[in-house]
């Protein structure tokens, strides 16, 4: 089977870095598959990574490397990881990255990138690990080589702080954590949460300048233009209009708060 | 040979969608080439989903599987199919995605998705069946699953309806139904219509605020900066400015008419 | 080993044009591995693809065909070229896309593509060459077909001028070349350059409207949001701000003129 190599990095799709990246890579690896999940992160974004990631990681098959460049501080002192975590390799700064995939889990393994001799680049450059460093280990590791060969264990990764949602038996305050193409928000309201939380009740949403009452299970459930609540693809509480963009009627952005009030029917 | 596939959908390249799609896929068929058409659909635009898909999809050698999602019907009744037609294998919802490729002709087969079991998923989400449902379709058909295994035969596709071109013997009044990245102005108006019609005539074309006479061959017929007609290389009518953009100069649109006049030479 | 192309052009990712190149390369050679450079080139801006290609070719390996489609002269009479410079093949117009890559080299083979029935099209359309003929030419090339059953060897490329950056013992006097996705600027003045004449003067640079003092080796190297000069990863003068967006500041633009003056320390 052919090595299956994603990449993720807020370079955009205009300059020459991502193929400069893809180019190394192959010449590393030259059996490696390349799939891009997505060079849009905008600029030093870790969190939108971490949260792209959580989306799209999942659905890969084992062995599959991720290659993960949003690096804000590059050629500081951050480490360069490499890090197993069921069944996927992910390669990255230290700075957060794959804190949103882990949630509360530990990596299987995790190294440092510090054996740069491993990966046999006779002088990478300060500014561009993602082609001088990240790059040559994904593509080692897509082809076989083990963590152990490439560096030394490390205890733990950076953790990232998420706020979590805040919830009490008359409802749950959480906030917008993306807008998709689409316009719909996203929550960090687990299903899960909901479910326990509201029982049988009705519920409120308050978020932006919208009030939504209900939860419903598809777009369409309500009719064209009309604002509506359901759980996305990924089990998270979202914000959408049915064939319209939630978060420009509603004026709603990320870190915008949602407030969901459960009330007994009378 | 590597079975192909290729990716046509409203998602975007910013969100995790087109990614966990293509690791659906690549879990379903880990042989499988991914290709993207494009990911730049405006959000729910079926009709410039059918548009590029009738410029990209003969290209492609037989046997490639089109997967295409632009879906604002997603989770409602709307069938999902799969289909054969000249070759190539089309994947998605039914909403007239197909209808320009396709033509006046019949698909050679088509079913409707309705045997869920046969994919394998234990419960699709209501609102991405682009990764739930038509992505391990379209990965199992490129691994050789035939459609009978996987739906049921269906009569025929949900026509979408383009309007034709009206024509007389003074002229053909047709519209603008897309517009390229380089403002080129594309138009309804195939070459074989205005063969039949113009004859030995000349013409005189009025569109946007501009006013053309004459059809050339190649952009750089005229000066630079200079308006032309031409039939682009899927045999259209085209509106152009070379170096320019023709649709920003003469503020033309998608559906803007255009009118075409034939006068005998004096 | 799989053939590797990569693709360049200024056609943008929303049309179909892209993909009806790749459907083509895949039909003439089905064992392709595909590999976009960029397609967001500025409409007709041949020097930005040419920068483009600088960054990225030399990472790929030996043996990896560049299909280059930026191409404003379509039609006209400017020559279709195939050339090898470096282990590399590069198919594309002759219009001075190659002219950064290749800097003062010759090519090693250069032909005119002028036996249009050796890439077997029976009539290829008049404005969308891309397709028509450099995507077959690429991937014969890539699928072991030699140059010289292509074309007829050609003796020199059409040059494109660059401007190069004046200097005397007091300064030096450049341009910025390249706003990247970050908004650093990118120059024309490369480290060897700066090595000759600076010595271990200090110096002084302004640009835009910024004074910067000193050259450093990483963004992190000054505050946050604090101006910096640094030599980029392709060893070129670069404008940066630490995680901020020097062209946006300090009102940078392709063609800002830069200006760097040396000084004893006192």
């Amino acid at each position: 089977m052919r090595p299956l190599i994603t990449l993720t990095t807020d370079f955009g799709s205009s300059d020459g870095y991502v193929a400069a990246m893809k180019g190394t890579i192959l010449s590393f690896c030259p059996r490696a598959q390349l799939i891009d999940i997505t060079h849009d992160i905008a600029a030093f974004d870790v969190m939108e990574a971490a949260f792209v990631l959580r989306q799209a990681v999942p659905h890969y098959p084992d062995n599959t490397v991720h290659l993960v460049v949003v690096d804000p501080g590059v050629g500081s002192k951050r480490y360069s990881v490499a890090l197993r975590y069921q069944g996927h390799t992910l390669v990255g700064p230290d700075n957060g990255l794959f804190s949103l995939l882990l949630g509360d889990h530990e990596p299987d393994a995790l190294i440092t990138l510090d054996r740069p001799d491993a990966y046999r680049l006779p002088r990478p450059s300060a500014t561009f690990h993602g082609r001088d460093i990240f790059a040559p280990v994904a593509a080692l590791l897509a082809c076989g080589r083990t963590l152990d060969s490439l560096g030394t264990p490390l205890a733990e990764l950076r953790p990232l702080h998420w706020a979590l949602p805040i919830d009490d038996d008359r409802g749950i305050r959480g906030w917008i954590v993306h807008i998709d193409r689409f316009g719909n928000a996203i929550t960090n309201i687990p299903r899960s949460l909901v479910d326990t939380r509201k029982g049988k009740r009705t519920l409120k949403c308050y978020v932006g300048n919208a009030i939504i009452s209900g939860i419903t299970e598809i777009y369409s459930a309500v009719d064209v233009g009309e604002p509506l609540l359901l759980f996305g693809s990924d089990q998270y509480l979202e914000v959408a209009v049915n064939r319209g963009n939630a978060a420009e009627l509603f004026h709603i952005r990320r870190g915008t708060p949602i407030h969901m009030v459960f009330a007994d029917e009378r």
